[in-house]
């Protein structure tokens, strides 16, 4: 155990959170590659990959980083089981040689080195998010399942981050997403990262558990449609909040409410009859949560049926010393609904003087996303809570981030992948990247250098230029430098940065979020963020260019 | 252990695939209302709910059901353990009684029926995949999990079947998306329900283990740009095919190929210098897997470098015996590529004598999807085998099938879920499906009735309704009488249905599919296939709904 420079020593890490990440979730080709490094005796040649993305996802100019805790628990415990070799076997040719199953049997990550940012941190375009760098077989390895750690974590994150940002920071966002998850742990995956990237709670119990997200729910609709009347509820009894004193029949005290809300003179006949069910399955639900009641109040017809029987049980409630909780709408038009709501939670906090009844939260849910957020912001709403669910967790806008992982140098000679499509060029040399940082406070450019390159200086002028454009450069006088990739690898014993709880990521995401400049982050149009070389990088990775792109014959 | 009705004993089941998937896989307001359904006495009432989907995905009107064997063993090993009922306990309200904990501690699913359509089959909106009955807190704790575990699985196995579909029955088709899919298990899940929909093989190892599904994969072009030249290949020996002879140097071999086919007549100068740190990889790569060559050909140049060193180094090794097996085109225009290569390979066959060198496989990856396979048809092209990752296993066209579960029945008495929105009212009633097959052998329609009604008889005319709309209604003669929902659950003793393999699973789908009229499958305007009730259940439904509906009124 080595003494860490954060003060820290570093501790054995357990392993991913889902136990089906192993080193065979991998795609093949990288064991066919691992075979025929070995076989060439390359294996252990010495090789940098950036792990980096080429375009913000949703059409926004930032993107949140998430999936770097996962990463490093994979390697800190990559290990091949013997099960895992034999299938390796039986899956390559059978003229593999032996030599390299027990290759494989040493393998491990100790020999890895991994500088990554910050989970949470706010990202661009081409800045390397992980620079990995180890024997190529072994790093070739890593390439599948970083990621795939990567890719849903920092999407999902993004896109919680804009939901956030769209719906206003007083808001309470709820992801509701477990149902409609691509799969299991697309669902635990989700309420993890919309967590990070801002959200406050979910409804996934297991989620919940596993990372102490604190956890929302009430009940459904088959929970409503479950009762036939309140005739069938047997234990009518409540006690009162401060246990002084039982209301023996409950059911009666919410059925009298009922009646003085039908007959009072602000709400003006504004109720008749409601449903029978839905009045059966409130007061039982508030049986069972008086201190915690929250209705969910469309099951039949929200201001003709699901308002009074709320109100109703929630004035009952009140008589007792509770305080109910609020209503969940699920269709509609919500922001009539909800607008409609509050003007009857008003009436009834002045007419019975119940104070804070005004106040009661409105959680709003049903296929909400960006754009519907938007539109009812600009109707006007009174909703306080928004659950969503199939658009965050699935990313329904952009269901993939392209993150890819490339090779910048082997043996100390950089690297550079060309391609027809100049966006898709690759940055080579193993690089250092650093965020500075304006007057104002905001970030300005990220830049990145050759690693042995002097780093940028405050209050000192630098040139950075667009990686591929040769038009594109400008002088920047830095207020702050930061220093981007850290150490969060280097063998089990080394000296890393700390992995931080879920909870100092999400303020850390939050932070930095909240300092952008805001024509960065708006929903339409946003100005991209400015990435850079040095000059002296942009220089090399032009050499290398016309060096490896063969010349073209006009015929 | 029961005998079975298909002779086959009943036997333990292994838990899900995903360790992760446990009791807590679920929301928050399933165990709130657990509470509230124990409080009210109610929990053990006896309750019937229906899983569906309203509309397929994609723009189809077809979709594949995937996903049920998941849910069987989650149902044949659901139980809570200690630690996940004190979590349950700390999260929901301090009031909450033990005697709820400990009835919680007793919950198990012996007491639940599952009937289901076949996994793999092909359904429709509306027709319940699996009817699930059992005491109702209990049924409801498996909302959450079950719409999970199936809403992506039939999701991208639609998605794979579509895929199939346009590129074609000859072609092959590989599942390349664990690095961009939604999570580990969204990259595990994807490669068993793609191959379930018809896809032939996948990248990703651990689904191979998993699931026995082929495995496919060579290179990448990093492995491309981590050589330099050939002359830091150190043994460049290889043995012949049959092992009589040894090549010495394979190396000169596979350059002396590549000046032949840069000076052969037929090729008529059309390859000039190549690059040579791409020879040097696919020699290195040819001498480790000399029987199952494959070469990425993208990663400089196809035409003036990757092809060119291809042959070079596939005809060195047919001189040793070998067949090459083929390339990968990763970018570009891939019908251009691959008509142009194909050229090549046959031009190479005849001026050389070597028999099937023209019929190389050429295999074709980047960004593919529906539309793309499409267009790549419309222009004509030489792929052999699709590589396909991100639009297939993200689901990008459409991210999240709406699959629900709705109340239909408790206590024998049908409900019905209310909505303004008249393709959101439920069907209510404990129901039987079945599918109707015409003269041609094709499906006609679905079916559904109450349960006590007689089935629909061979020969026999009945009168098909649509549930909602009056005027929609037809006579059907059917020719066969499928019923759809079979029991796969009944406690741990019951007598009930196979979990047929995964590639019994993948037959049927595949054999289904072919069998569907080809109006419904087609990629733009399909036809919708008819989904219908009984006219018994049609009454029943409109005598409910007025029931339930509140009455307006205009003022």
């Amino acid at each position: 155990m080595a003494a860490k420079s954060n003060g820290q020593v570093s501790k054995v890490l357990d392993g991913p959170i889902n136990p089906m990440v192993t080193p065979l979730l991998t795609d093949l080709y990288q064991f066919t590659m691992a075979y025929a490094y070995w076989k060439a005796g390359k294996h252990n040649e010495r090789a940098v990959f950036d792990l980096y993305f080429r375009k913000n996802p949703f059409g926004g100019e930032y993107t949140v980083f998430a999936g770097l805790e996962e990463c490093i628990k994979f390697i800190a415990n990559f290990k091949l089981a013997e099960d895992e070799i034999d299938f390796v076997r039986e899956s390559l040719s059978s003229s593999c040689e032996d030599g390299f199953f027990d290759y494989l049997r040493g393998v491990d990550c100790s020999d890895v080195e991994v500088y990554a940012v910050q989970e949470g941190s706010v990202v661009f375009p081409k800045v390397p998010l992980l620079r990995v760098e180890g024997p190529i077989a072994v790093v070739q390895l890593l390439e599948t399942p970083f990621l795939n750690l990567i890719n849903y974590a920092s999407l999902v994150a993004t896109n919680a981050a804009r939901h956030r940002f769209v719906a206003g920071e007083s808001k309470m966002l709820l992801e509701f997403g477990l149902r409609r998850a691509q799969g299991p742990d697309g669902g635990i995956g989700a309420s993890r990262y919309c967590y990070m990237g801002g959200f406050h709670a979910t409804s996934n119990v297991a989620a919940g558990k596993l990372f102490g997200i604190p956890l929302r729910g009430t009940h459904s609709h088959a929970f409503v449609s479950s009762f036939m009347s309140p005739d069938e509820i047997i234990d009518k009894s409540l006690h009162s909040s401060d246990k002084r004193s039982t209301c023996e029949d409950f059911v009666s005290l919410a059925q009298t409410w009922l009646n003085k809300i039908q007959w009072s003179n602000s709400l003006n006949g504004t109720f008749g009859e409601t449903n029978q069910s839905e009045l059966a399955a409130f007061t039982s639900y508030a049986l069972a949560f008086p201190d915690n009641f929250l209705a969910l109040v469309d099951t039949y017809d929200v201001m003709r049926s699901g308002i009074p029987n709320f109100c109703a049980v929630a004035l009952a409630l009140n008589d007792l010393g509770y305080k109910a909780a609020g209503i969940r709408l699920d269709s509609g038009d919500l922001a009539y609904l909800s607008s409609e709501a509050r003007k009857i939670f008003c009436i009834i906090e002045k007419e019975f003087g119940v104070p804070g009844f005004g106040k009661m939260v409105i959680t709003a849910s049903n296929d909400l996303n960006e754009e519907t957020l938007d539109a009812l912001n600009k109707q006007g709403h009174e909703v306080d809570a928004f659950g969503i669910g199939t658009y965050v967790v699935t990313c329904y806008a952009q269901a993939a981030l392209g993150c890819v992982f490339k090779l910048v140098e082997i043996n100390n000679q950089p690297r550079i992948k060309l391609s027809e499509d100049v966006t898709k060029v690759s940055i080579p040399c193993k690089k250092r990247s650093y965020r500075l940082y304006g007057k104002e406070g905001y970030p300005l450019v990220d830049i990145m250098t050759g690693e042995n390159e002097p780093p940028p200086k405050v209050g000192e002028r630098i040139l950075c230029r667009h990686p591929f454009n040769e038009s594109k450069r400008a002088y920047v006088v830095p207020q702050r430098v930061e220093e981007l990739l850290k150490c969060f690898w280097q063998g089990p014993g080394g000296v890393r940065e700390d992995l931080p709880p879920l909870n100092d990521i999400r303020e850390r995401c939050i932070s930095q979020l909240a300092k952008m400049r805001p024509d960065h982050m708006r929903r339409l149009n946003p100005t991209p963020y400015k990435v850079s070389v040095s000059a002296k990088l942009y220089d090399f990775i032009h050499f290398l260019w016309l060096n490896e792109a063969p010349v073209g014959e006009l015929q």
